[in-house]
């Protein structure tokens, strides 16, 4: 605290990055990084602009990285929005499209930054419990079913919500998709469901982790004014270190975006990370080199964790979310953790006794499996 | 307009930043850029770090940057905070520490920026006259004098206050120093006589342009725990492209900034920016050597316009903001830029006569100052 401190500022309850740790030798599967690295092409056209150049300013309206995006997803570069990361992009998306009268809504185990932008910037929030299975419930985010489906949701959900009160009416959607932690993708159908039901305020579908595994909602652009799908490069472009994601929606919401930003930060994107980003969305065919190796460890790290008793939820995303029977999850981490191997754990209530782990290369995802049966063996 | 937007969004006035032409062969003086590229060491460390590593995140923290700039100004770690560019930075701060109940005050001829902060935060603000010298009259920001001084300030403004009323207490103060665009310094025991004055309120002081003819205000740091020194490495470390900004600061007002800034984007900075902006920090004797060569230029610079005829004002920046007796700032401007050089106009109350020209090469301002008497010649 300090009497410096506005009000807003000793009331924050800020987010909590995964631990990006300073020691060597770690089996590092914690933050759901690539276990590849970015396109030889990302890393040339970066070396290509490290040079005098970067004493100017870079175009603050990004349109070479925009036009790129936008021929990738056969959209204009007027339906592009980029931003540091898509935690900037969805920072923006709070302030000027989910802040409204009534509260946004989000599923009640999910990325837990939401709650975070909403203490920054004063917006109510209601969490909506997944079902048991941890999945998104459709009808609770279809306003006809509102009040009776939220009702059924608060009856599910643990302490997660921001109000006790059964509201019905939501101010602004957002979900990812698949979702996070749990990994679980919901189907194209079910998000149209969703954003075709709600006309009248913003959908944003937070799709992160989308290219693993689950279907992009950006085909709906030109459908749904109320439709924002927002993407990064960090996960399926190898490219966490380079602080670039994206929003795809009519070009409205996007001008809503380019205000905000424009009255916060004219150029987010320094002249590097424009090029890298450029070059690693126009080399699909590293990308999907990359991603496919990535699908295909993921199957054999969940069938070697089933095998060890795990629970493995269905994964649509670069990690699985899995939990044993009959171990805490705290202590599983703790184990791993001592044999060099970092996951993630969330001290939180239904998902306590998790681990989300980062698919790895094939040679990470086996070290996790032996060390995983030394921790059990060792703590049984 | 968007039915989507909320109320905020709607309300925006963004800044508009200085063009950043596409075409090639522009003798490009608008936007305060340093002349000459960043230090050879910046540009190896880059290159260091472009590597597979890219698909890792960035330390949060930024500690190792924190560090460099630590040692540079004998502070700790602790006294730092950095962000993607001081825009970022000053947002922070405008969001932190100066939103408070009373209203902020800045200079009336200052950063354009400011004012769009308030817009995005809701903070009421003060704009306070600046003297016919185009100077910071100290007088006007102690409270002790305020209320009379802010009645004299209201009688020279000329309506770039954000209310009419006479306020006498400020809920935070901001000023660059050299301020901006005018590139006149304020006396260090002046900024001091500020500070002191307001021990129960942040006073932010912007050293943009500092280290081009001004002292910092980072040697009071210890004594005044109400003081952020807010920089940028864009200017004097030729590095506008890599986006690097800092505050410098009490650990209480640091972390009041960490709160905010890890309640909205956990890695602003990636990490080629992080170490090139560590290796920017650490080469004293490159930047002195293209900062002393900025002067030398400023000089000549500023004798060439005043033999053509211009007022200069005293300049501590990388740039001279002038005028002509004889001829409209826009039109000579506009015949700049028919002559394929590009200088800073804004068409704004008591300034829309000066010129905003960026100190360039010799070549540069040769070429400029040519182009100066050619169109003095030809719209005479």
């Amino acid at each position: 605290m300090s009497r410096f401190w506005n009000k807003l500022v000793s009331t924050l309850d800020p987010y909590v990055p995964g631990e990006q740790p300073r020691i060597q030798n770690l089996v590092k599967l914690n933050t759901n990084e690539h276990p590849y690295g970015p396109s030889p092409k990302v890393l040339a056209a970066i070396a290509a602009h490290t040079n005098d150049s970067l004493r100017l300013y870079p175009d603050p309206t990004a349109l070479v990285l925009r036009q790129a995006i936008a021929k990738r997803f056969d959209l204009t570069p007027e339906h592009v929005f980029v931003g540091n990361g898509s935690d900037e992009v969805l920072g923006h998306a709070f302030h000027a499209l989910l802040k409204q009268d009534a509260p946004v809504w989000f599923p009640d185990i999910t990325y837990s930054f939401y709650p975070v932008y909403c203490g920054l910037y004063q917006i109510d929030f209601r969490a909506i419990a997944l079902d048991d299975q941890f999945k998104i419930c459709v009808n609770d985010y279809l306003p006809a079913l509102g009040a009776e489906a939220v009702l059924g949701s608060a009856n599910r959900a643990l302490g997660a919500g921001a109000s006790s009160s059964v509201v019905a009416r939501a101010g602004g959607i957002i979900f990812p998709n698949p979702n996070a932690p749990t990994g679980c993708a919901s189907p194209l159908a079910d998000v149209e469901r969703i954003i075709a039901a709600n006309p009248n305020i913003v959908v944003v579908v937070d799709e992160a982790y989308v290219d693993f595994g689950a279907q992009t909602a950006a085909t709906l652009i030109e459908k749904y004014p109320n439709l924002l799908v927002v993407r990064t490069l960090s996960k399926s472009h190898s490219l966490a270190g380079l602080r670039v994601g994206y929003a795809l929606g009519q070009p409205e919401l996007i001008q809503g975006l380019d205000r905000v930003k424009n009255s916060f930060n004219s150029y987010p994107l320094d002249n590097l990370a424009l090029a890298g980003a450029t070059a690693a969305i126009e080399d699909e065919e590293y990308f999907e080199t990359t991603r496919n190796a990535v699908l295909h460890s993921r199957d054999a790290l969940t069938v070697g964790l089933q095998s060890l008793g795990f629970e493995v939820l269905p994964s649509a995303a670069n990690f699985v979310f899995a939990r044993h029977p009959d171990y805490k999850g705290a202590d599983l981490a703790a184990g791993l953790r001592a044999k060099n191997i970092i996951v993630r754990h969330f001290n939180k209530p239904r998902i306590a006794d998790f681990l989300r782990i980062t698919v790895g290369t094939d040679a990470q995802c086996a070290q996790l499996l032996t060390a995983c049966r030394e921790v059990l063996t060792a703590i049984k």
